[in-house]
């Protein structure tokens, strides 16, 4: 497995949805960072479940514990390892997905690469994995906060519902305000009555995220092969469920001229800045000093309340039923995991910036 | 900066579009296996410029040299540099773009990063450094056929031409029979009228590729930081003029409901497949034997034949020109760059699930 | 910081001497790998405080505990955490070493590098963190007698006594037979006089142990800059208080002439082996199917019974008084750590071998 | 393989000692470092071969070229890659090494673990390939002066004399004064006569460098698993023929107690440091402001000429014949060898250093 992402700033998953815990260990963290509690709280808050009447109804508190590389409330330098232990979890009955595969789950591809698997909720393709990213991008957060930097995201599809306004003509501070994440608050509503319809019809929607980060200074990325914008695709497609990422105009500006794409550059007094930004914020996979903006896709959640046909791990037919308390359209609570991975991989770069030049 | 990509299968890219050439080195090449010097050179020519009326009219051989690594035509498990020199490039005078930065190119962002650019063509931010990545994937494509593995790409859109038709519906042999890379003829026509169009107007257009990998068996990919697609991504977003990247259902699964989306598994006398593939090949990560395809947009290319107002390096308005020969449309020569890249990395994915278990 | 090692079977530490613990995350453990825990139980007791007379007094129990990565006994390629809790150390008392730096430690360079430390018990670099290391280890121990390869350590030296009998005329499995972990029960008692009275000295000596593995078959080791006895030296030079590292003939060699230490190879009915092994089982960086032998120096540890003059976080003269239980000798209890790393290195070397050639 | 060395910056070596050439590249220097192209060149000079009657014979002149990465004289963040052709060597005979596995070479263990090799001369396991390690040396070494810092070697054993004055005692610009590299000019007369009588005996003799490195300040080095004498030790293990490393006090500290051992600190007028240095300038693996001192121990050149007793590829008998003009002793080359590692780890350790903080 893989289960490190970074370059400086380095964050290792690990934990089981149903064993003892999951778990995060930051590896990188500058040191002398003050890091508040309430805050990493409040973020595992948005992504925990159980939060509304869309989001399933499991009950987790998601509690968080620092287990190492804290030192009087700031870090120290030293791997900082964040547990969040499972409660209830692990006294449940699993027995009936140990020996089927469930459609478009990792149940199949896992026991066949590593001949077996944890099958209990998922185990390790668990999307309960996320907490711990959500623990490590709050503390991405506080390190960038000083540097001027925050990252935002927002609910901005469901199903075939779209928001058609840029990010440039919301109150992103809005997104908070309903159980969907959007900061439109019509279509929120729309998007909360589809997304509660399709929960009735034990069904599941799709739905796209837009991640917005602001403050990013000139010269984040590290070409060739660690550009800004193919490291966030990197992080991005590796959120369960994710099956596309574009930055700036994306697969829209597939249909445009060079000349409406190209971003002027401007000068106003003193400070140089383009016209329009169809470039996201990254020219040449390095950050220009224009906002940075992207658009994730999810896929509708594979555990759907209705039985569907399937095999068992001897190839024999089987039928897979829909158990448990699941999310009807899993991009509400995904907001604060597209936020956490931002954070942590412009944290990774500015480090890596660091090192562009000699500062003796 | 970062110019190595790959875990096991690592390439290093080095070289400028004006100095004395560009080059690729790769680590990790399996040892034993027998390169064909005609067929490197042969996907150095689906890349090359000057190919037809829509590509640019440059003429560069872009032939290459072994440098190292290849012993009586067989890889020899030492790291593989291949050498493409420039021939006529370094006499030409790029000082009009010495001081100026050319709108959506890199020329700012470098200059702000490193204090100093080599801004000759596009010196490291110009597209002919793909052609060591070309190198690099035909090496890979000769090991992974030994493994039954194919890696093919196309032009599926250009502009808002799009192909409708799903890769299934496609004979991919045909490919290689139009400028364009479409295999669709009629289409390829229309693509290739439109990009002709283009050109006369002094504009630029942009496009999509659709890559298509068949025959990698269950079990290539990483959880949970190098899922398989989101290597692919990476890969992918790393070409220049990139702006998306989406796998298997992409952006418009996300319209979908869960109940149509899943894939169903089926057991035909022992062999295990999925009914549909709205996965791509691909589940929590890892290759389930399916096909694996995706798409990749590209934005229309920067330099276009027509005056723009920008800024040079001190701030001051500036005319930046278009001059010389570029292409009207990246697509048609980016169809050999997408293909080495899946195949470099679809190689490295390999070598690593040969650690998933003990062999002894 | 950089607290992973290792290229597939990586090995990442966490935790601190006096919070809530030390841990460590192994990522890359083949799937299917039966573990044993009294196994891991019995490594880690003999690494822990408080074993003999020459070793601290201090009681810790060092009990460990999965946390991640294992279920049902085996290992499912997923992440595998280990916590080692810590039980009395946190209410101690630890000011008077709160501002001053202890000569010959790490206070004054994490502080400096840091601008903060954890100074409890060392905090981040306290020998206590290789518990962790130990347990990783025995998990690789577990893997590699699956291989036939064995990792074996043993107290070479301590002080000015020289065991000078090679590993070939020692029986290993006498090592566990006396506390100070020589094999050579009369030199072990030697050497446990030594300690004994440096104990009542209240003073230290240092001491080397050698490290002999086993069973390792001919092509582990990845040239150039992955020679095997490079990543044997880097991990031995990562152990707190090592000054050395030598393998084969070692810096004895520099005496020899070629003639004398050329290992010349020999056929026995199809076994290749060498006459010699000044080599110390490894050429070119790739093992050679001989056994592999390195030696490694400990200083004295640094913590001393007395008081030292010293200057304190404002630079001014203080006093280090020599308070709690320490060990006057470092050796006795690193051989297992000497082992666990020596088992970590060979196990990511086999792992790498497999990806050598293809397996189409 | 494995051929690369360093976080950030990072060299990657590839070639062979018979092919076209070797060469090395560079990811990660800093942008505008001005290049002294005869400083580099003088630096190849000193480590190239026919240099003294106690060197081989053979002549070759490594003369070096730039094939990217510079531009008008500067580094411009972009991979520098150097290429050093071969001359002569390809025209030359090696079928007497083609099938015969010589003593202590690396012909065996590349034989079996890759299963091909490119015999002639060594092919990537000549000690030819660390002309392009000299080379990136060269490049660090201009960036460190700026930082104040310098990378001494020589040597200071040759058989068995050995220099008994510490580097302190000598006058390390006298290194280059004689041929054998040794600065205390009555024993590097001793050390060349042994040299010479050795040549004479057609033997071959071992020896050792010390490095030394100056101007380091505090705070270089990533606990736990790259600390800085770890990260060294690492690169000078990678060197050819060297079989141990030790630094500060090394394998004599063995024997010494902890009151003798432990480096005092005093503050002279805010000026912290060391009374004594038996660290060798590494405390918990961060510098500590003192000087970094070591040793590198190497075995006698494996090539003598006298006929030996050996194997074949088909495992029968088989006679190595002495050939050729090799270095009776390795040493007095692989000083600019050993200085061109330090020069390249600590410029990487710098880069790093300066990711531990914010500098918001």
């Amino acid at each position: 497995m893989s289960n490190t992402i970074g370059s400086i700033f380095k964050i290792t998953s690990f934990g089981e949805s149903h064993g003892e815990g999951v778990g995060i260990t930051i590896d990188g963290c500058p040191a002398g960072i003050a890091l508040d509690s309430g805050f990493i709280q409040s973020e595992l808050n948005r992504r925990k479940p159980g939060q509304s009447r869309i989001t399933t109804q499991r009950k987790e508190e998601d509690s968080f514990e620092f287990f190492s590389g804290v030192f009087e409330g700031k870090s120290t330098g030293a791997p900082i390892t964040i547990l969040i232990k499972n409660k209830d979890q692990k006294s449940k009955d699993y027995t009936h997905i140990k020996d089927v595969y469930r459609p478009s789950h990792a149940d199949f591809t896992y026991q066949e690469k590593y001949g077996i698997r944890d099958y209990r909720g998922g185990g390790r393709s668990s999307a309960r994995i996320t907490a711990g990213w959500v623990a490590a991008g709050a503390i991405a957060k506080q390190a960038l906060l000083q540097l001027g930097i925050e990252c935002f995201a927002y609910v901005s599809q469901v199903g075939d519902l779209t928001l058609s306004k840029s990010y440039l003509e919301l109150d992103l501070k809005q997104t908070e305000s309903n159980d969907v994440r959007c900061p439109d608050s019509d279509m929120a509503q729309k998007m909360f009555d589809l997304i509660d319809q399709v929960r009735k019809d034990r069904d599941t929607v799709g739905g796209a995220i837009t991640g917005v980060i602001t403050g990013v200074p000139v010269g984040f990325g590290e070409p060739l092969f660690n550009k800004l914008h193919a490291a966030l695709g990197h992080a991005m497609l590796s959120i369960n469920a994710v099956k596309g990422f574009e930055f700036g105009s994306g697969f829209e500006g597939v249909k445009m001229k060079g000349s409406a794409h190209n971003d002027a550059f401007q000068n106003d007094e003193g400070v140089i800045s383009t016209e329009t930004n169809h470039s996201g914020g990254i020219q040449g996979g390095i950050s220009n000093g224009q906002d940075i903006y992207f658009n994730v896709a999810f896929k509708p959640v594979a555990t759907i309340m209705q039985d569907q046909e399937s095999i068992d791990k001897d190839g024999k037919e089987a039928i897979v039923s829909g158990k448990g308390r699941h999310d009807p359209c899993v991009v509400p609570r995904a907001v604060p995991i597209v936020e956490a991975l931002s954070a942590s991989v412009i944290l990774d770069f500015y480090l890596l910036a660091q090192t562009n030049k000699l500062r003796g």
